[in-house]
């Protein structure tokens, strides 16, 4: 096995091979592909903190109904593209236990993936109102959704919250508002790539602008109840996973099975339209469907014609697991529990050798240890720290490609196994040696 | 049990309670829900011929594989967007075994559907010539398919092959080609309504016109081998499955597991890009994406962003049916000759009462007996005939929206079952009775 740090050479000539100018600026499948050449060259285990994906098994309750599912013959049966009756009600009776609003089962669709749900949303959401045409991004982001903007031609506006927590929320968002263009605001909470959470008060904030704009507020609920400061594990009973639905009837919520479920693989997830604008009546949406009530554009509309629905099964898997939390047989949020557990170690890590979390308070609290963190070190660019960070057998992400203004690296927890641990403490404290922090 | 025919006023109270103006001018939809609002007023068991779904079991190695898949664990585990190793493998060697077209597998990719592998076409295939903007549909098709093109805010021309069938063909697509703005061309061949085959012929034609027009040609092939006539069972023996591949490479191919396999449940597809057309360079597209090379722009620009992928198990379900086929273990279209059996025997019943095929042949040759045929009765409009079909207990869709030019309505046999054979030939020979032809 090479020594640590591994050369700048040996680096080099494997980011030239995959085609890689600067690994620093690499993109997530870039990098992963990148660092499984560096491993298979050098034979390093690399710490590897790129990619967003689960690291614990899928639900084992919707593995099961999944299964059982298929044995029923679900796989010769086109799902109705509204989603099968019983994971409609499982999802409102979901955002009932645990967001604690009120939607009727004809606004809960399952859609394939959140991905699904953003494009389907990006696309109809512009066309309602043929004034309202931009998409605006609260960054930092997940990067693919301004790819999904790009490829549909439509414009977006961006800002950094980093500078505008709290009431100066209010008038940034004033300022990208104004000129009435704005169709949808999309921001995820917890956040990816930073893992900050919205206030109440800031989400209140969203939602005053929302119904002052008459502007569709798109809420990426990715990392639902993964904010760990609090526990959102009880069905029912309160504190609830915040959300801007509480402050305005212009809502979309996107919420993935993926993270929270573990349920990746089998792209599924819930959007979850409020029922004021499921039967808005637009006109203007006549120019592209046969339905001008917005739920059924979006449904009969956008969301039949992308794939005709989701994979059958995993709709079932989806309603087990669903039905799981809501009768409490399922506690998903303590299974999921072990990111917040190993971010917790490994912020120390990091921390104890010099460097420092980059998006690290919501308003004056320390943000919750959860799927990511943001880091940089003193006198670092986040692409310049990326790149000396892999010779020391680590690999992660730049902020650059999540909208952020801030130098830093995002860090998930998911993929780092605790065996892994005494490693990565190495290596920080070996870093933190070979570069001494100037007075 | 309400005797047959069943009163008008009976059945436009249901229609109006569905709030469908005009039952002969119906969806597939529209018209489901009311033949079921039908059936539970009066007793009547109706010939359901409107829905275009499996009436098989989906194929049993799929679904063991797909169980399989799930206990390993996929479910937690991303797809990579271009489709798991196996997938593109299996696929790669299935079109070579059953088209005799030699694709490798980076051009392979598994698609939620053939769906979404239309919806992606439309979308990609629209921008790579600035100068090429259009679809040109050669009708009848699937209304869906137009959907998408009008959600996509894509312009699109069509014409009925009806009257253009052999050489005319080819008059009639110089001449909607010639002002160079077509960027691709659509058809499903064995063709959904009217189950019309292309020959090899007419095959060569449109790979002629796609030569020399520079058009892409998206071919529909989810009737995959269905066109039992010929027998395209053995893996790597002719006949094989005619494909305009054989006479361009500006192909997309897409092969739904929907038919062939009854597979319709998991979203699950193949779309086979044309090695020449997957490494096309195309400088427009840098508009939309940061790849130019075609292939790259569908898959990570495209796909990847419209749903990261599809349903992992399902993709382990694909590889087996096609590892299946292409070992001559599964003889996938024994499985599917079932629909060709009913179809022989319900148009003798419908050609001996008085009804005759509107599609009826290829180049002087009878059309298959397969998964839909298309019937008229003398004196009727497609429309008018089905609202009367309606009073005797069978149920279809009219021509009307499938781009088709003749008076008619398609059928599809899958849905009835051989037990209700005796009474489909007692409704029609009441019809009949009921409706003299004027000589």
């Amino acid at each position: 096995m090479t020594q640590i740090p591994i050369s700048k050479e040996t680096i080099d000539a494997i980011a030239k091979s995959n085609k890689i100018a600067n690994p620093g600026t690499a993109s997530i499948r870039e990098m992963r592909k990148m660092i499984q050449d560096v491993e298979a060259e050098t034979g390093v285990r690399y710490i590897k903190m790129e990619m967003g994906i689960p690291g614990l098994p899928a639900a084992q309750v919707g593995v099961e109904a999944e299964i059982e599912a298929l044995r029923n013959g679900v796989a010769s049966i086109y799902p109705e593209i509204y989603g099968t009756q019983e994971v409609k009600e499982q999802i409102s009776l979901f955002v009932k236990n645990f967001l604690d609003i009120d939607v009727p089962t004809d606004c809960c669709v399952p859609t394939v993936g959140s991905m699904q749900a953003g494009f389907a949303s990006f696309l109809t959401l512009t066309r309602y109102d043929k004034k309202k045409t931009k998409v605006l991004f609260i960054d930092p982001g997940f990067p693919v959704q301004k790819q999904q903007c790009r490829v549909l031609g439509i414009e977006y506006k961006t800002f950094d919250v980093y500078d505008y927590r709290g009431e100066k929320l209010r008038g940034k968002l004033e300022e990208m508002l104004k000129d009435g263009d704005v169709a949808c605001i999309i921001y995820s909470s917890p956040n990816n790539p930073a893992w900050f959470c919205f206030t109440d008060e800031e989400l209140k904030i969203i939602g005053d602008m929302a119904n002052k704009y008459g502007v569709i507020i798109l809420e990426d609920l990715a990392y639902f109840a993964m904010d760990f400061r609090q526990d959102y594990s009880k069905p029912g009973v309160a504190p609830f996973q915040p959300t801007v639905a509480k402050y305005t009837p212009n809502y979309v919520l996107m919420i993935s099975g993926s993270k929270s479920f573990s349920y990746a693989g089998q792209r599924i997830a819930m959007m979850v339209i409020s029922p004021e604008l499921f039967g808005k009546e637009c006109p203007d949406l006549a120019r592209y469907y046969s339905q001008t009530q917005l739920g059924r554009a979006m449904i009969f509309g956008t969301l039949y014609c992308l794939s005709s629905g989701t994979a059958h099964s995993a709709q079932y898997a989806l309603a087990a697991m669903l039905k799981g939390a809501n009768d409490g047989s399922y506690n998903f949020v303590k299974d999921i529990h072990e990111y917040g557990e190993k971010a917790h170690i490994m912020k120390k890590m990091f921390i104890d050798n010099g460097f420092y979390i980059v998006y690290d308070e919501d308003m004056g609290e320390p943000i919750g240890d959860g799927f990511y963190f943001t880091f940089c070190y003193p006198g670092y660019t986040g692409v310049d720290l990326l790149n000396e960070l892999i010779r020391y057998g680590i690999s992660a992400i730049s902020l650059d490609i999540t909208g952020s203004t801030r130098q830093g690296i995002r860090a998930c927890v998911a993929l780092v196994l605790r065996d892994q641990f005494p490693d990565l403490e190495a290596r920080l404290v070996q870093f933190h040696k070979d570069h001494p922090i100037a007075k």
